[in-house]
C-alpha cells in the first residue's frame, strides 16, 4: 500500500493456469509466442496450434507443448500431419475449416498470427467465443475493422494489439482515459530508403528493399516497411483499434525504432512505450495482460544508444503512407482495396515484374478504379470484406500490365 | 465502449466543483497552479492561499479568486495583509500557525508548494485531514519521507507528485502494477556544467551556475541543477514516493529535458512521459487526477526538436549525485543531512564564500560528521526530522570555514 495511488496486482484474482491457442504458431510472431510460452510452462497450457504448411515445425510444437489439437491450413498436408503426430493422441485437422476449428476450441487467450486474409475467419471464431485475442493479423482490422471490432464487443472478447506500435499505444493509453486522448503518434523506422531521393526509390531493387535497418521480419512486411505501406496499414489498424479519426493519428519517422508509439493527452502529457526492437516484449505484454510477465528481451540502454532522432515523414517520397490516410478518409472498403492492391503490387515487385516506385502507383490506381466502379463499399460481413479484397486483387492484376508498361 | 480494454472516464463519478488550497501560491509552482485554476474557474473554488512574504501578490490572488482564507508566513506582515484585504471579508492570518491553519481548512485538493523545511508541517496538516495533496515541497520526502508517507496512508490522503520527474514516473506507473516495476529512470538535463571538466566545475561562478539550459526556476534549484544535487534530492524523493530501493533508481542525463521520467517493467517495456518543459503539465495532471484536464503547455513536436540524447551521469564530476545514493543507502537521517548541508553550502556559494566545487565537499563532510556523532538517526516525528535538519545546518555552518580554507 502506498499513499501515492499506484496500480497493484489484484491478489483476489485467482492465479490459475492460462489456456492458450496459437494461430500461426510457426511464423515469426508464432516463434516469439512459443518462446514465451516455453519460458512459462508452469503458467500456460497450450490447447491448439496451427500453421500454414510447415507440418514438421507444427508437429514438433504440438508434441513439445502436448497440445490437444493441431491444424494445418494446407489441405493437402493432412496425412503428413497425422503421420507426424501418430501415437501422441493429439487430434489434428487440415484446411481452412480446421484452422477455424482450432480457433473455436475453448481457451482463455488466443494469439491470432495467421498472416493475410486467411487470418480473418479464425480470428473471428476466437472473438466470437469471447476469448482474449492478441491480434497480430492486420487483415482483421484493415479489411474488416468495423465488423471485427463490433463482433468482439458483442461477444465480450478483449482485443489486445500484439504489433509493437499498437501495443505501445495500448500501454500508453492506460495512463489516461480514452476521452482525454488528443492524438496518437505511431513511429516508423523510415525503412532502408529513408534518406533516398524519389528517383532512387523509384529504381530500388528487391535486395535493397529487403534490407531493414532494425527489425528482422518476413519478406512482405520488410518490403512494406521500405515503401512505408506497412506504416499506412498500421495507421488504418490504429483507427479501428482505438476508434480514432485520421486527424488523430500522426506518423513520426524515428530511425532507431526505440519509441514504438506515443499518446498525447489533453494536459499535453505525451506517454510513450519504449523498448529494444524485440517482438517478445509486446507479445509478453499481451500474454501477461492485465498483469505483466517477465520478458526475455534485452533491457533498454538509452545511454548506449546515445540518441533518438525524429523526422516528419515525407509523403512525396512515400506515397504509400499518404494513400493510407486517403483510404481511411474515403472509408468503406477503400482500406481493404489499399491492402489488397499492395499485396498484388509487392508480389509483382518480388517477381521483378514492376519497379519499386510502381507499388504505390498500382495501389492508387486500384483504389480509384474500385471506388469509381462501386466495388469499395463498406463491407457488412466477413464474406463481404473478403469479396472486396478478392475483387481488388483482380482489379490490381488487371491494371498491373498498364502500370508496368507506362513506367518503362 | 471498445473491444480493446481501454480506461474510460467514470461517468458515475459526480462532476462537482473541486475545492482547492494552494500553499505557496506566489512562488513559481504557485504561479503555474493559479494559472491553471484561472483557466478552469468554473470547475474549481479556491478555499485558501498562502505565501511566504509577498503580501501584495497574495492579496491580489485572494481577491481574484475570492478565497475564504489567506495566510502570510512572515509574522511581521499581518497588518499589511489585513489592510490589503480590508473590505473583502476574506479571513487572514500570519506566521507558521496561519499557514498550517490554511492547510488544515477543508478542501479536496491541496498544492503543497511552500519551499524549504517550512513546507513540512503545512503539508502534514493537509495529509492528516485526508486531502489529495499535490506535492511540490521536497523536504516532506527528503527530511521526513517515511513519516510523511505513513501519515498520508493512515489518513487516507493521496499524494500526487507535482515535480515533473516524479509526475512522469507516476504517469508511467499507471501502465503497470507496482510489483512489476523493475526500475525507474529519472532524467537530468545535466545542467550548465554537463560538458565541463572537474577543474572548470570547481571554479564555476554564480553567474555560470544560474544559466540553466531548459527550465526557468528559482535560484536555489537552478544551482542545485548545476551541481546535480537537485537530481540527488529527486532520487531520494522517488525512493519514498514509490517505495524504491536505491538499486531500483537510475539517473540518465538527457540534455533536452523532453522525457521527464521512465519506468521499466518486468516484460522489458519502458513507459515514459514526455512533454515540453512546462510545469503546468505535471501540475495539470495532479489537478485533474484521476482524470485529465486541458493543459496550456505547447504541444510536443519531436520532429522540430529533432533529437533526444542520453548519457550516463558522471559521478566524479557530479559528486552531489553520488552522495544522494550514499545517503539513501546510509538511511536514517542521512538524506535530511544531505539536504540541510546543501542548503548551507548553496547559500555560502551565493554569498561568494565558497567555490562551486566545495558545495559537494561540505555536504559530504557534514554527512560524515552527523553520522559519526549520532545526529543522523532515523526521525520518528516531524519535529525529530526538523531537529536533524537544524542540527545538520549547524554542523555544516561549523565546517564551512574549514572547507573554505582547505580549498583556497
Amino acid at each position: 500500500m502506498s499513499a501515492v495511488p499506484l496500480k497493484t496486482i489484484d491478489q483476489s484474482r485467482p492465479q490459475q493456469e492460462r489456456v492458450v491457442t496459437v494461430l500461426g504458431a510457426t511464423g515469426s510472431i508464432g516463434d516469439s509466442t512459443m518462446d514465451l510460452l516455453r519460458r512459462g510452462r508452469d503458467r500456460y497450457r497450450v490447447a491448439a496450434v496451427t500453421a500454414n504448411s510447415n507440418v514438421d515445425a507444427l508437429a514438433k510444437l504440438a508434441r513439445e507443448f502436448e497440445v490437444e489439437y493441431a491444424a494445418i491450413a494446407d489441405p493437402t498436408r493432412f496425412d503428413d500431419l497425422k503421420a507426424a503426430l501418430s501415437g501422441t493422441g493429439i487430434a489434428c485437422g487440415a484446411g481452412e475449416v480446421a484452422v477455424i476449428e482450432a480457433a473455436a476450441r475453448p481457451s482463455d487467450w488466443v494469439m491470432a498470427a495467421v498472416s493475410g486474409a486467411a487470418g480473418l475467419k479464425p480470428a473471428l471464431a476466437a472473438v466470437d467465443r469471447g476469448a482474449t485475442v492478441a491480434l497480430a493479423n492486420k487483415e482483421c482490422l484493415v479489411c474488416a475493422g468495423e465488423i471485427f471490432m463490433q463482433r468482439a464487443l458483442a461477444a465480450g472478447a478483449q482485443v489486445l494489439p500484439a504489433d509493437s506500435e499498437h501495443n505501445a499505444l495500448f500501454q500508453a493509453l492506460s495512463s489516461g482515459n480514452r476521452e482525454e486522448l488528443t492524438r496518437v503518434i505511431i513511429t516508423a523506422s523510415g525503412g532502408p530508403f529513408r534518406t533516398w531521393s524519389v528517383e532512387q526509390i523509384e529504381q530500388a531493387t528487391l535486395e535493397q528493399a529487403l534490407k531493414h535497418p532494425n527489425w528482422s521480419m518476413g519478406q512482405k512486411i520488410t518490403i512494406d516497411s521500405a515503401s512505408m505501406m506497412n506504416k499506412g496499414l498500421e495507421v488504418i489498424e490504429a483507427a479501428h483499434l482505438f476508434a480514432l479519426s485520421p486527424d488523430e493519428i500522426d506518423v513520426l519517422v524515428h530511425p532507431q525504432s526505440i519509441i514504438h508509439g506515443m499518446v498525447e493527452f489533453s494536459d499535453r502529457s505525451v506517454v510513450a512505450q519504449l523498448g529494444a526492437p524485440d517482438m517478445r516484449t509486446p507479445i509478453a505484454h499481451c500474454l501477461g495482460w492485465p498483469d505483466r510477465i517477465p520478458g526475455p528481451a534485452a533491457r533498454l540502454d538509452l545511454a548506449a544508444i546515445g540518441q533518438l532522432t525524429f523526422e516528419v515523414p515525407d509523403l512525396k517520397r512515400f506515397p504509400g503512407l499518404r494513400l493510407a490516410f486517403e483510404a481511411l478518409r474515403t472509408g468503406g472498403g477503400a482500406p481493404t482495396v489499399y491492402n489488397a492492391a499492395n499485396e498484388i503490387a509487392v508480389a509483382a515487385f518480388v517477381d521483378r515484374k514492376i519497379k519499386f516506385g510502381m507499388i504505390a502507383r498500382l495501389v492508387e490506381a486500384t483504389i480509384e478504379t474500385a471506388v469509381s466502379n462501386g466495388s469499395a463499399k463498406a463491407p457488412t460481413t466477413a464474406d463481404d470484406a473478403l469479396a472486396i479484397d478478392h475483387n481488388a486483387r483482380n482489379i490490381a492484376a488487371t491494371l498491373l500490365p498498364q502500370i508496368a508498361a507506362k513506367a518503362s
